[in-house]
């Protein structure tokens, strides 16, 4: 039995489902799930498909070739059970870090930490608890020589999926360039409020009564990329800006795994400054 | 242009969705929204599509005859911008039956009021601000005589959807089998906890730090029917029951209300004693 | 019995409490609720008591002079079932002022609506249906004549709270300063994002997952002022900007309405730029 | 300077915060938190007080033993940073104990774990990392043997509080007698609804929309404690048991970190079979 997840986007236009439809279908595919959206603002076309069936994955893919033109698909196979390598990085704050560790080891996660890089020595610890190989960077001055590194590690190790789980160091243009949409940013703030140092005192200065974070694609502007998740937390008057970041926490590291659950499962899907989330 | 929402249920083997997307295409529709569920324990398939195309309905419910038979589908095909015609019963208790005539004034709520019954006063005066016809009814003791009063209103009127908004009378076995799927009744707690009367106080004397409602679908045993939305609000020691009450006013609505959008959407689906909601 | 609401802030240093508490043992009054916050950033210390006793309100008031001027107190003494007499502006968009109005006429708002204003003829019909007086105002263009209007209405009715319910209208910097503290408004988005006009089309534009509501007082500074309760619902990529403002509404009576109760039970007092709130 | 934390329950009656207040005040305690509830049903108040002097502890003690007679008063004085000593008892399931210990080890819990206990081997490796001392308890058939461990472990290690985290044994009724009202539960369901074994499954069978957990004291009842603490996470149809069973992981160790923080803090108040709680 091959189980696959297909997703594509295309300029909508007719005929997209019921081309691809008949394909799965005479070629044996059992659409399992199903979801698809019309951005009709900017014409364009998503879908994810789960289906199972007998042919090889690459039998399938072949017989898909003709659309992929005819529409000018973005089109993709992924086997179901594929294990996304993640690579995490983290400075400081570790509470992502063992979140994600957790979730990965208790199966809630489908994905394999191929990596965790820290310019902080805190990564090391946890890295060592799960034994996970750990490369430690440098810290501000040494951002080129952290990025050949890291380039050189996303090479070796297939990385998919780079997690900045509470990650303090800002990533050059280049390298988000060639990585931003494989790169999920967890940002201590509901964004857009609060973008760039220390959100927890700036929401504290302006006196909110909820307090948020949300996971986000890299781009190479700070804190712009587009929203994958967002959570919040209510707060009091009498709540010091300490206690904010300990709410805060919570708020994190659950908007960030929620976001690597969507994104290791194909549900996530670029639009532009935006996202379409087939949850 | 023809726009529809087809909904099916049958049971599950390969080959549904083929079969269906195949004769869309084949007819010219084109799919823009579509959900659908394998419920695995008990073998049955469900599915939501909206489609496009340019076919008159009857011609594509036609075309579907086949399927309809060789699948043993319940399939039904609906005008997308049809509004159901919705029967709403009240007894005491006024702000759910205030929210949904707001909301279907303000459309939000894709139906029509097309009248207001209960067995208190109350409604009337809501009735005839908003120019909706109002019946009143008898109480417990003129059950048969309600009864009959209603399942003449229903069929003179093509009602859709009944609403229990608050309606405190029980229904006899006779009306909930002919017209169980179609009675949406907001429960004020949070299903299966409290059943029966009084939840609130229920509640309070138990010590609860979260109260609920529950919209589902009535069946002849109290409180027991398929849940389609639920929602909570969260209490403290120093409230009264009345607090409770009030608090729970928001959550009823706003559940009831849920639930009726969902319904008049055709997203909502029986599954033996749940529901599977395409939102 | 005399049942009060006491207010205070002032200068936060050792013995408040205690000066306090003393004078309403000895004059006889027990307390039955009591809470009290220390800013220690700006040194400010704000207390909300509530004490039943037998001598009259005038007689505490009295005894409670002395720790007036000692401490610098701003302190209040309110009946604890005075009703605040409020003023509602409004201008297109009408779930606020039906929520308020439904919500005083159940019992769960303290508070007399004294009287219904509106740039737009929408109120008329509610102010009509619930028998409350009605006054028209003019546009943009009549801002002078309409704020002379209502400093006449709000000295005339003894106005204690306006609400602003979707009031469209930028108030003047002279309104503002005389009444700021008095004036809540609701801003449909969570602040701080999203200030100024259209912010539903803003938080669509940004690919936004939660959207919110927040309840403020009103500044100089359009959309900069204390808040006083937030809300938020989830939204998802295939919601129009219309969707979102459906779904906003809901949350925007309900942060609304909670920002009133908390007023009405003097449970809101400003510090700076932030409020506190005895809740 | 002295910080205590004060509680205190007695039978309701006019003049106990006057009486408390003034002793404090006499003897130079500047109160910087209070909270009190009169349970009028049951004729019982309960309040907590955070208070700040120069005299000892024993001295204030000494000074309050006429009212604590006079008023027939449950009376506590705490240091305020004194560190509750706790131990938790885990069986299958790790999460809460892991959520536990980090909570611990970032300072979001002020309390020590000074043992950890185990009717299976998984809390071992977790003690350990946190070089925590571990304990092998027997399984359901040594039942009398395990209490009587952990009652030597109680007193030799001063445990202040009993955490169930995901405990699966039931504890006898004179465990529970001597205990109970240090002992917490978290019960994976929205209490009371699916009482007893499985609770997800029992959720699951009813199709409800809402899945929750419960934090609560024990009683010989089963998962009829007092209730501190309750969460919920939204379900859907297409989800399974298991699925439950991942998202109430999140919900459980949630609700039951902050049972634990009110408890560590001296928030939580037992008032029959419900709880006062001043947050």
């Amino acid at each position: 039995m091959t189980s696959l997840i297909l997703t594509l986007t295309c300029p909508d236009k007719p005929g997209i489902v019921a081309a691809l439809s008949s394909i799965l279908a005479e070629n044996g595919f059992n659409i399992t799930e199903s979801q698809q959206y019309s951005d009709m603002e900017h014409n364009r076309f998503f879908m994810r498909v789960a289906c199972d069936g007998l042919l090889p994955q690459a039998d399938l893919e072949a017989m898909l070739a003709p659309i992929r033109g005819a529409f000018n698909m973005q089109l993709q196979l992924y086997p179901a059970d594929a294990r996304l390598r993640v690579l995490i990085l983290v400075s400081k704050f570790d509470h992502c870090l063992i979140d994600l560790i957790y979730r990965q080891q208790n199966g809630s996660l489908n994905m394999d930490i191929a990596a965790i890089a820290s310019n902080h020595e805190i990564g090391r610890q946890w890295a060592d608890n799960a034994q996970l190989p750990y490369h430690a960077l440098g810290g501000k001055e040494a951002k080129a020589e952290n990025e050949a590194k890291l380039t050189a590690l996303i090479d070796r190790e297939n990385i998919d999926l780079i997690v900045l789980a509470r990650y303090m160091q800002v990533l050059t243009a280049e390298f988000v360039d060639r990585y931003g949409a494989q790169i999920i940013n967890i940002h201590h703030s509901f964004l857009p409020s609060f973008k760039g140092a220390e959100p927890y005192s700036q929401a504290h200065a302006r006196g909110v009564k909820l307090i948020g974070a949300t996971a986000h694609f890299v781009t190479a502007e700070l804190d712009e990329g587009p929203i994958i998740t967002q959570g919040v937390e209510p707060v009091r008057h009498d709540m010091s800006v300490g206690a904010f970041i300990d709410v805060g926490r919570d708020t994190e590291r659950r908007a960030l795994a929620r976001a690597v659950r969507l994104y290791t499962e194909r549900r996530v899907f670029l639009n532009g400054g935006k996202t379409v989330i087939f949850d």
